[in-house]
């Protein structure tokens, strides 16, 4: 009945404690069966008479068998008559077995939805990649070797809910200083990035079925969050000033959260006008609705200076401010935080205790340091002086080398720009195609809930160093001539 | 109208800028209003002319004002007509004004909760405490300086929604080798510690109002997060041999999900038993329902051998199993993972690509690093080593200095233990007692969704060293005797 393979890298006791556990829980060694004395397994098997002892005492202590005085060991009489198929081994393996699960509404939702989980590859031109190359690695390390130093007691234990204290002050004096937004620290809660705090935000604010206005063309991410969530995700109209408040109005007035991106809409690049923030919050103190505002890269702007918040001019408390460290930093750092108005500190504090308590001890030490020490200021703008310069490069090699087939509009902020395709030329094919040929864009029909007028590809132009952009700007012209899509090189400028 | 503090730290230019910006949104200032021009206005508040042109062309900037064709400077016509009232800076204010903002059902529910916010202080006796003394933040160290110096640009993108792949790795070899329980490391993903886990199976298993089986007395704050999730927790009754499956099939067998603590039951520290495993996986598979599996401190197991998981007899992938850093290392590490039947993988992943994504490339990196090199398993059997003397300590001591007070039987693992009180002693009032003198224990009676019949304190046994325990027993003895529970002194055994 049982059988030991010498070969194997199991050892041996392994092995039988396996096989007698599998044959009770399949049914081969029924409740009440007398097994074996250990001396018979022991030489029929050709093991030590302790090993099998071994053996049967652990399997004993786990419930499968039991002894009786003096009358040897049986398979315990409390194993159930009747036992499902149980097959152990057979649940780990590490392919989907192509069953459907019974999940949530939540669930089922995510579970069809086509997310690109390797989107995270880094190639020429990937939005929102910073420029790795110039990240301060040396300044960095030493803010981490500090905190080796540093570790206290008392800094071991699960901290504040809402995040690191002389963290929360550092990013306080950030904002008060440079994006001219003074805030309490208390009214700051640290997450593991932008879309926790999205996600916090919306499970505490809506509840599924309620409506939340989102651009479109907008952030695919953000919308595939909200919806994975079971909100209720109006599509709003956007122009040249951004987000059409009236628009939402019209739609649902009585959602119960708007998203906005004032600084710069994603993936437009537009800013949103002051009448446009004056009339959200209007709507908002109005309908006792919420404004999530995402300061999408504000940091990274090169013509006249970033417009000031929609939370700073918001008196009634309406705003959750969200900022992040993945576009200023780096995105596997996964730190970010949401400024909140006073009346919501304690259920986001609540619920980042029960759920988040998110940033290890070590990385809110580290970057507290970065931005105490002046290492977070200075590093944004020599980003500032780089991401212009290479703007600059990428716009003028993209005239030269694309000419109309992606025609750009460089941006006055931000790391990422549109190129505009002819108009007629689908824009999810030319993807295809550049990707083929190695090159990470986004199309912009994937932003978008309706057909657009014309297509255009969202690409980046901070990541990569400008003396190393040509080569993949021609082989993304190469990837757009040979891949099917009509565009006359008469027109090119150059 | 307007005033420069030249006494105040907030430069003369951003007074200007502020008042002039709040005068518009008070309404002070109407749309169409003429501005002054800058040379009067230099004039009457003595300020250069350059400083008040910069003003001018900052809040024309941000669509506060316009200028018109030789006729000056107006205020913006298009900034709405009647505004609410905007006070900037009303809503800066660190504190909850005491309003009822309008939340989700969730958010209602936790900003009703009683959450322990301090619970993390660091006393002696604090229940799940490890030994941060014996910590070894050397080793540590050198993990971290390992990843400074390696930090490649590949690792600081966004990464893998499931965690850092050598980490998961280093995981599954460990449970493999050190569980008895393997695994792919494709099944698993890693998670900002045990809670974060339990959220994401609640939010892709269950929908707002499903069922989950959970005991009582149980853990606190599972039953807070599932509760704030929405879900209808069910008490599921617990005795020396742990769940009591039969009741919760008798009070919901169409519950989702059943959170389950076989290795060791939080707060009892009783073991499921073998009979109970199997009809809990045969509930589970009958009814397509889930199991989640806290392997709560299994890891520290002091006599004989941990029992195999609930997951390794699983065959028909109804197992989420969760484990955590938390205990094993410290709590600010903010590191757990689950470990998902394959079915499960997608969904899981692709919610956390959306809203998790959540620890740091760097930890993943150290901690893999540290589990690589064979510190953890090391780490461990120190541990256990050390937690098996605190504990022959703490009870030996417990038993001459505390006697009938509190009486406690020596778990077989855990890092906690009940000292349960005399029948008829309130256990919330000696809780009182001992946490005003300094030691933080929690009551049973927190615990348990109904009267008990007889109170305990939960202490931990391993945070303090064995030399140190006598005076903070000596002073939760002094604060039993004084605070009004009548134990009489002949009781003591001592």
């Amino acid at each position: 009945m049982f059988f030991i393979d010498r070969m194997s890298s199991t050892p041996v006791y392994r092995q039988l404690e396996d096989q007698i556990r599998s044959a009770i829980l399949k049914g081969d060694l029924k409740h009440g069966t007398r097994m074996a004395s250990s001396r018979t397994l022991a030489r029929e098997l050709g093991l030590s008479r302790p090993t099998v002892v071994q053996v049967l005492d652990a399997l004993q202590s786990e419930g499968y068998l039991e002894a009786r005085q003096g009358d040897g060991t049986y398979v315990a009489h409390d194993i159930p008559k009747a036992l499902p198929a149980f097959y152990p081994g057979a649940a780990k393996q590490g392919k989907d077995d192509g069953g459907k699960p019974h999940l949530s509404r939540m669930g089922s939702l995510l579970q069809a939805m086509p997310v690109d989980l390797d989107a995270a590859r880094y190639t020429a031109f990937l939005p929102n990649s910073p420029a790795f190359d110039a990240f301060p690695h040396d300044i960095w390390r030493k803010c981490w070797a500090n905190r080796g130093r540093g570790g206290g007691i008392a800094d071991m234990g699960y901290g504040d809910p809402a995040g690191y204290l002389p963290l929360r002050r550092c990013i306080a004096q950030y904002l008060g200083l440079h994006r001219g937004d003074a805030c309490d620290p208390g009214q700051i809660i640290i997450t593991s990035g932008a879309h926790a705090a999205f996600s916090l935000a919306a499970l505490i604010l809506a509840d599924p079925g309620d409506g939340i206005w989102l651009e479109s063309p907008g952030p695919v991410t953000v919308r595939n969050l909200f919806k994975g969530l079971g909100l209720n995700v109006i599509d709003v109209a956007s122009d040249s000033d951004g987000m059409m408040v009236a628009d939402g109005m019209d739609r649902a007035p009585d959602a119960r959260l708007a998203f906005a991106m004032p600084s710069r809409q994603h993936p437009l690049g537009t800013t949103l006008s002051l009448p446009r923030r004056l009339a959200l919050l209007a709507w908002a103190q109005s309908r006792d609705a919420w404004i999530i505002e995402d300061d999408y890269d504000s940091e990274f702007r090169y013509a006249g200076r970033p417009l000031p918040s929609i939370r700073s001019i918001d008196s009634a408390g309406r705003v959750l401010y969200v900022g992040t460290f993945s576009k200023a930093l780096y995105p596997a750092i996964r730190v970010g935080y949401l400024v909140l108005p006073p009346s919501l500190v304690g259920a986001f504090r609540r619920l980042s205790g029960l759920v988040a308590r998110s940033v290890s001890l070590e990385m809110q030490h580290a970057l507290a340091q970065f931005i105490d020490n002046g290492h977070f200021v200075t590093h944004l703008r020599r980003m500032r002086e780089l991401y212009a310069e290479r703007g600059a490069a990428f716009f003028d090699l993209a005239r030269i080398e694309l000419g109309e087939r992606l025609e750009f509009n460089a941006p006055a902020s931000g790391m990422n720009a549109l190129g505009w395709l002819p108009p007629g030329i689908d824009d999810r094919t030319i993807h295809a195609a550049v990707e083929r040929a190695g090159i990470k864009s986004y199309p912009l029909s994937d932003y978008a809930t309706a057909a657009l007028g014309r297509g255009a590809l969202l690409l980046g132009f901070t990541g990569v160093p400008a003396n190393r952009m040509a080569e993949p700007m021609r082989r993304m012209r190469d990837a757009i001539d040979g891949n099917g899509a009509d565009i006359a090189l008469d027109q090119r400028l150059s």
